[in-house]
């Protein structure tokens, strides 16, 4: 019997797929592009007008939202949220090609970005090539990454800042002597040093 | 005898219409997409790459430039004009659906944002969901609005702060013992604890 | 013998180019719409989801990632660098139409924008109507420019401000006593009062 997560993926008519690594139950929407070469888990819903390059990778049951790019280098880990018009990078330091021929011609000046596990980056972000960010952290809309974000942290501003802590849950959480607990959900952390993990 | 303004609603050819509440007068271009349940006045004009989610709610002569997303819970009233990339949100705590299964099963979850009549948002402005932007309000290119936005009121940055006043003509007004006249087109405004109208 | 840079352009078929002024070796992407009446020169490419109106201008081996729109009153100079999702914009004081009839009525309202040879322009950057950015000069991802850039400068913010200097090959350079050397490519530069040039 078919379980009702391996339907098969969805493409909108109006979409163009060319990557044939797909996961089963993966929806993508109008006016999106996705290269040959992505690597693109099950049960993603990702949005219209968005754009995945060759090389790209992302896992399982993430939402991408409309109007974002994911260059080669960028790995999103398994349900990773992704808000609209989100920027993801992979060059530090861009100009033209017809500038810098020598420097396009290998792959070296691709600086990977990685979301990891469960993070959410909220609308319009932009994530500086490099970055890593952690499990469950929380980039505020319009917030511009550009260094490594701890797992649990809420970064928002121009530069990223750190803000605060969220619950896997995404409510804000405060810790009182190395703990918190969660008001809206309950979930348990503790902290030690500069990281967060659930108790 | 047809009024100009009775032309039937102008749908690119590469653009997907699915909505049919849809006014007369209205222009919709090249890749944009909008879903049924979308609820879309006369003479509006909207330009190519947006997206509009069955739910949104925008109004008459309302200009939407390229690259918008128009989520729902979103209502843009008569005149807004919505500049190119600008991305509003319905949702304060997004995380991926497979992460929050029993939070996403009803419509609690969504904040609702309204932008009243007449106002502005500059180029890649970033609404955060729960916002009210009042009548005529300026929001600067880029600016993160996180709040509620007084009528005529001037916001910038990020997130946005309050920078001043501007005419309905758009230009900026000063107050003078809570009276101000605008130098380009003569109207006058009266101001009152924190709100001003036109006097 | 046909030199590999004057191939014809390519044209996705999947995007919309209505103008003819567009030059060989010059590539456009999925779901990208340039109106008629832009110009676009030779070994430009262009990539997918991109707004390009009539009246901009594009110089030769321009890059312009995904997602950007270009409008009327905008040129780019040769090899100009375009990240993903930057907003071009060309009134400063924008209304719904409806609002202003009379204002849009001529082409006055139009502050134009140049971006001069060999210049970066960042991830998501908003480039306000009205500002000249310099040659080579690095516009920091997610910068809100709001006047001019000079020559080799490096801005970060928003609005954006002077942070440094770049070279041609977008490191970072630094003055001693009016010098400074590359350490990455070796070419030197002469710094006199607000201006950086080659020397």
């Amino acid at each position: 019997m078919m379980h009702i997560r391996d339907r098969p993926s969805f493409v909108h008519s109006a979409a163009l797929v060319e990557t044939e690594q797909i996961g089963v139950g993966t929806s993508v929407w109008a006016f999106t592009h996705i290269l040959n070469g992505a690597i693109i888990g099950s049960r993603c819903n990702i949005g219209g007008q968005c754009f995945i390059e060759g090389g790209a990778r992302i896992g399982n049951a993430v939402t991408i939202k409309n109007g974002c790019s994911v260059w080669d280098g960028v790995s999103l880990e398994d349900e990773v949220f992704v808000g609209p018009a989100v920027v993801f990078t992979n060059d530090r330091r861009p100009r033209s090609r017809a500038m810098a021929p020598s420097r396009y011609s290998t792959r070296r000046w691709i600086s990977p970005t990685v979301v990891k596990r469960g993070a959410t980056l909220g609308a319009g972000a932009i994530i500086v090539a490099g970055s890593t960010i952690g499990e469950f952290a929380f980039v505020a809309a319009g917030t511009v990454v550009t260094g490594n974000v701890p797992p649990y942290a809420l970064v928002v501003g121009v530069p990223g800042r750190a803000a605060g802590w969220v619950c896997e849950c995404a409510e804000a959480i405060s810790f009182v002597r190395s703990r918190a607990r969660c008001d809206a959900c309950g979930k348990t952390y503790a902290r030690a040093a500069n990281s967060v993990h659930r108790s």
